[in-house]
């Protein structure tokens, strides 16, 4: 009894840790780029970067190793590198990376990215990238995990210990630290006019206001969640930096839901999915203002004249799209490249919501373990 | 009348083109490699690949794009490319690739594959990577088609035309042209001894016979397809060389079963797709013995511990998985890089099973058309 009045206290009230951990995310963003993100002065200080500065300005290219849900954050990376730092991002499942026998020399940098920094295969394969001499840079959550120990540099996501399994402030605030990361190589090495950089800076701190914002959007979306709660097949379609939010989405609802949700290029929906698309099978699309747009409507417009149900995430104040689809979620207006930030939190509240509604274990789901120690 | 008595005779006896298109993959591999692997004289003759082999060998890294089937072939040569040539390689869905600011430069090569070689987004991912001055090589099926024209260079499959919209055989001969490109860079870079060479000519060359000998599991796989052709959702799961296996195996059944496959690499399963498994998910597991296999064996194990229902893909003669799985399909040993040649064909015959007995239209499924020339 005691132990598990000590969980109600740790879970603030909330009924689930997961739940709680969707909350947090505007103060673990806070807490993650708190005194390195100075804003006013236009400086990112983060240690393991600057002490580091010119192995990332010489990388022939990064490569990003990571599993699940980190993986995905990866994936939002290699579009902030590329874009923003105009440096060749190669993102890997560590799994498969360390098996595949990978072209990897010293000039490379490898990312590793783990909440727990514990996950075997990401572990395995900084040591291989190691032995070929590349240089390892580390995300992790946990302080002194052995993640954090193996690799040469790095920097802490400061989330605070995270508990569901299914994870949600580790995502938000990885994808913080590899932002920070991204424009300081991309001030370092003048790929970003000064004023565009400030912008973002300024962009960036306001990011978890805007977080708390959409996380009002919680009654629609627990609207949306009775509607749809039956169903047992569900697909996520987003477009550039919004691609990998869609994966983030599917695998959250996978997870804790046990509906089988799959994330996907909106465009590659041409190339096959569409044929699953019927009136019992949602779809949930990210279309942001910024995000190629009008390409994204027109997606929407074939999905709708094949009786697909559209959820759709769109920016404040959109007309265009809250006219065609089922339902809208409404998100602020940020930075294109900031968007993985914002939109990915309806989502979670998505899964989360209908999880509760199925009566499934939200924090600890069938057959998941919080981090993959074992291959 | 005529028409149909018309296509009746292009069938040649087929039910359907799709399944005609599967059966006459032995000769049209045959015709892929046909004066082009000269397997006694241990020469690959490609003049595409020839005239421009100082670009391909200078390459910084090579950059595929494609879509659908043809990106599931890219992914296949990126594991070739890296493992035999070691040459850096990087995938990218041709939508993404064209609208998000990539890196890239004259140093780069850039592999563009399309069957038709009309598809729209592919077109347009080329005439970017032109802008920025990199080598475009085209891998098309379609003489004279727009990506034909459009590229530097290139190399035809050859593999006749494909009628059904599910791709197969060009599937497996765009394969086969990646494979005598990666065999004949690492040849020319000397990343591959000459004995290994030459061994892998002659594998190559007995691919044919090869998948002649794998058709006839088609008697299996219909007992298979029986069993499972109610179910509405699966699993693929492969490694390494055969990852990309298991996600086209997957697209072969969502376009033409309608029912929801998805592919992921084995070991993601624990970081996620494993909530999903109980007794009415069948995985399909690629689980030949070259392939990381005592790794498969486990991913197997953790399955049926959750009462998941296995259909595996096994090397003949298997016989630690036989008594693990519910079903499997033998197929003959080959080099683990040409497995993905011989481990796709039951895949093929499954979906086209299970789609014939949901009465479903193979040929023509719903929504789908056979090349997207329009973005």
């Amino acid at each position: 009894e005691l132990k598990l009045n000590l969980e109600q206290i740790e879970k603030n009230g909330y009924d689930h840790f997961m739940l709680k951990e969707i909350y947090e995310q505007p103060s673990a963003i806070l807490d993650t780029f708190r005194g390195r993100l100075l804003s006013n002065e236009g400086i990112i200080k983060m240690s393991g970067v600057e002490d580091n500065l010119q192995k990332f300005l010489n990388a022939k290219r990064i490569i990003i190793v990571a599993c699940g849900t980190s993986w995905h954050a990866g994936l939002v990376a290699e579009y902030l590198f590329e874009d923003l730092a105009r440096i060749p991002v190669e993102v890997e499942y560590a799994s498969e990376f360390r098996y595949r026998n990978p072209v990897i020399s010293s000039e490379d940098v490898v990312i590793a990215i783990s909440q727990s920094g514990e996950t075997a295969d990401t572990l395995a394969a900084i040591k291989l990238a190691k032995s070929f001499g590349a240089f390892v840079f580390g995300v992790c959550n946990v302080v002194g995990s052995s993640i954090a120990r193996e690799t040469d540099a790095g920097a802490y996501t400061h989330a605070g210990p995270e508990i569901g399994v299914a994870s949600t402030k580790a995502f938000t605030t990885q994808i913080t630290v590899l932002t920070l990361m991204a424009l300081r190589l991309a001030n370092a090495k003048g790929t970003m006019s000064t004023s565009e950089y400030k912008k973002f800076l300024f962009d960036l701190e306001s990011i978890p206001n805007r977080v708390e914002e959409v996380l009002k959007s919680d009654s629609i979306v627990t609207e949306i969640s009775e509607k749809y709660k039956g169903v047992s097949n569900c697909l996520y379609l987003g477009r550039n930096y919004n691609f990998p939010v869609a994966l983030e989405g599917a695998l959250k609802l996978k997870e804790i839901s046990y509906i089988h949700a799959e994330g996907y290029p909106a465009a590659e929906m041409k190339h096959g999915p569409i044929a699953l698309i019927d009136e019992n099978m949602p779809v949930v699309v990210i279309a942001t203002k910024k995000g190629h747009y009008d390409k994204i409507v027109s997606n929407i417009q074939e999905i709708k004249s094949r009786n697909g149900r559209i959820i759709a995430i769109v920016t404040k104040g959109d007309t265009t799209i809250k006219e065609m689809a089922d339902y809208v979620v409404e998100v602020p207006e940020t930075s294109e490249s900031l968007t993985p930030l914002i939109t990915t939190i309806p989502l979670q509240l998505l899964s989360y919501h209908i999880a509760v509604m199925r009566g499934c274990n939200v924090d600890q789901p069938r057959n998941l373990a919080k981090s993959v120690t074992v291959e």
